[in-house]
């Protein structure tokens, strides 16, 4: 049955069917039909799904939909779905709802569930702590292989996974890992401590989650363990939880890159006043700083007055310089996010970047200088005015775009914010001071 | 034992010490270890190693490291190696290496081997293909969890996974999925068809790699099946690699949003002439693009000439409205590349965007008539030629950053080809005629 046939089925109200339906589906396209759903059917609706499928269905809905089955939702009823849900998938809602919903759930839970809910809503925004779930299977080295597959089968059917198992010793410190993989392939009677791997990559729960995520990446792991400041073990992170966050960065970046203020919520379901308000404080800033660069026009009236061709040339000039610039600087954002670029690398970058805006620089200025003298067909002066500003403002673009980024990154900014706009602003005003004072000495205005 | 002591024991040549280190390390950290050793010694270092490492490592390294250690080798020692990698590791490897080097290798390796290396370096680069991998764990529908369990203990020791395990019938069609923990949690004479899932989300070899990697991290899944036209089992895509491809795409698309051609190359590894050649072609093209944009300040000289003043609120009007249309143009692409945005929601996001537009405009103009008045000091009606051609194109300039992405995406282009230079140079253009337009009539020009 495909997709269109089941939202028929919805507007024809057909709600036992779906359920059947539903049950046979991933977990994440039964959630996606939710959406279809009449909200004031929705907690109906919700209530005829088996009990095995609701909590996994559940946490795949958006957050709004999930606030209305709630508050239709007994204290028990509650308290039966919170204990069902994977912590990290119950932070993840908590986070979203509005705080008195979030009071009735947290008295509605047990107080041990309470207790970690509350330290997981702790944790910084952002840290890997605030990604992780506690629910691993711990084992000791000293069991056999056996012991250990037992210990596996018996607390593991609700744990995220169970192809990663961490030794831990009695104050939980974290002594090895070991994959299930390894217990398949060993024998029965080998001891834990002699397969683990005890060289573990692991993660502070107050690390930025990028790191957590980096280190995923980096060496292929599904599960990344999660540790206390004393290395006991607190939780892991999963790898699709990294990828959602990978994914996350990468629009932020992009969203930071283009002068937005970051948000989570998806285009569509953000509202007109609350877009404009993501945009406008940049928009204002950008719009102030380049009235410096009007300022400067400002300042030398008198020499454009007596000879407005040089005024043509000021968008090219100017966009030119701040195309450069963005390019190093793009260049040098993605080096810096994914670790291949350090503040140590400055001269070397500059140095390089200095080579390719010799070349970037030349080749402009010499196609510029024969395009100014044919089309425009100006005197030598001018056209040479024109091609040696355009060779020193690339020179200069390029330095900039390159050094800024890490300059950001060292004093504990975001890299991506020295972006594209912000560099051509600041390049536009460079290029137009070079601009007017060649002008100025090279034609005698 | 850290890096820095590492690198030390390398730099006097200690390799015996340096071998027994690595032996415990992680192979990723490994392989980062042999960019530090002297490269004629590269070849003889990778000698010490143990078999069980070698190969490990090997596939970690480089592609120069690799290149200088395959050249180094005898034919049977190459076929070794080749054997002992993953198939996917294989196939990157050979896509690095040049053309002499890789018939060396395909030469040296068995038929079954060079055949399977063929068919994957001949999906097309970017599809689903040339990304999987061939090494999957199948099982019947009829078997039960223990029989299953057996042959995965026999075959499933050089299998890039075995906690995904697909279920085919003879003529390799994919039927079902099982997980290794469903395994684990079921009865030992279970029927594999009982506890098998049969709803698969599968990808296409030909299908985009994109679409393989959205799918994974959709539904959370540690392997994505790849099944040819017939929906035969082919491969998997496994998430650590759809990770990778996440990655790259990410930079990829604020490499293209930067106006420079995406490269695979680590930036400090890149040359000075081929970061150029990255380059130049852009800045080309986008220079004579604002050329235009200079011709329609040339055409409107005599007005400028009359009134300077006009001129120095160039800067500020291009650079909003291509500020403005960049916002819109990322947000969009940002909507398209996560699913979230589809051709059939363009009026709804013009209708958004034009509203979203209002707001900033009106309060940029605002603030702009006052600042003029206030501090430039103009007459009132050139602050308002200014205040409303601000207005203006901030309406055309998100108007066109809202629906350039979605019609490229329509016709076929990456959708970040449309982002902040491109749409920055044409709304330039359009702000000016606004502009000019606006001010010839109003102020009598």
């Amino acid at each position: 049955m495909n997709r269109e046939e089941l939202i028929t089925m919805l507007d024809e109200q057909k709600y036992g069917a779906i359920m059947r339906e539903m049950e046979n589906m991933n977990a994440v396209d039964a959630a996606e039909l939710f959406s279809y759903i009449d909200s004031q059917q929705i907690p109906r609706v919700f209530r005829l799904l088996k009990k095995d499928n609701a909590s996994e269905i559940f946490a795949e809905l958006d957050s709004e939909i999930q606030e209305k089955i709630i508050t239709s939702m007994s204290d028990k009823e509650l308290s039966r779905i919170m204990d069902e849900l994977f912590i990290d998938d119950a932070v993840d809602m908590l986070e979203e709802l509005p705080a008195n919903v979030v009071n009735r759930i947290l008295k509605s839970t047990s107080k041990e569930l309470r207790q970690e809910l509350n330290r997981y809503l702790n944790y910084p925004d952002n840290s890997s702590g605030s990604i992780m779930t506690s629910e691993v299977v711990s084992i000791h080295a000293s069991m056999t292989v056996n012991q250990a597959v037992e210990k596996i089968r018996k607390t593991g059917v609700d744990k995220e996974t169970v192809y990663v198992i961490y030794v831990t010793d009695n104050s939980r410190i974290l002594k090895g890992i070991v994959e299930l993989r390894d217990l398949l392939f060993a024998k029965e009677d080998d001891k834990i401590e002699d397969i683990m791997d005890s060289s573990i990559v692991s993660v502070h729960t107050l690390e930025d989650r990028e790191c957590a995520v980096e280190l995923i990446q980096k060496y292929d792991l599904l599960a990344l363990p999660v540790v206390d400041s004393e290395n006991r073990l607190v939780g892991i992170i999963t790898v699709d939880d990294a990828m959602d966050v990978l994914l996350d960065e990468a629009v932020e970046d992009i969203e930071i890159m283009a002068a937005i203020s970051p948000t989570d919520k998806p285009y569509l379901k953000t509202g007109v006043f609350e877009t404009w308000l993501k945009r406008i404080p940049w928009l204002l800033i950008l719009m102030i700083s380049s009235t410096f660069t009007g300022a400067i026009i400002n300042h030398y009236e008198g020499a454009l007055g007596a000879m407005v061709i040089l005024t043509s040339f000021i968008p090219m000039l100017m966009g030119t310089g701040g195309n450069a610039g963005g390019q190093a600087s793009a260049t040098i954002i993605c080096g810096l996010s994914n670790g291949e670029i350090r503040m140590g690398n400055i001269l070397r970058i500059i140095w390089k970047e200095f080579r390719v805006s010799i070349l970037c620089g030349v080749t402009l200025s010499v196609a510029t200088f024969a395009k100014v003298m044919l089309i425009d067909q100006t005197s030598v002066e001018v056209a040479f005015v024109v091609s040696i500003t355009l060779l020193l403002s690339i020179i200069m673009a390029k330095f900039v775009g390159a050094t800024l980024p890490i300059l950001a990154k060292r004093i504990g900014f975001d890299p991506a914010v020295t972006a594209s706009p912000f560099i051509t602003t600041f390049v536009d005003a460079l290029s137009l001071i070079i601009y007017f004072a060649i002008a100025t000495s090279v034609l005698g205005l």
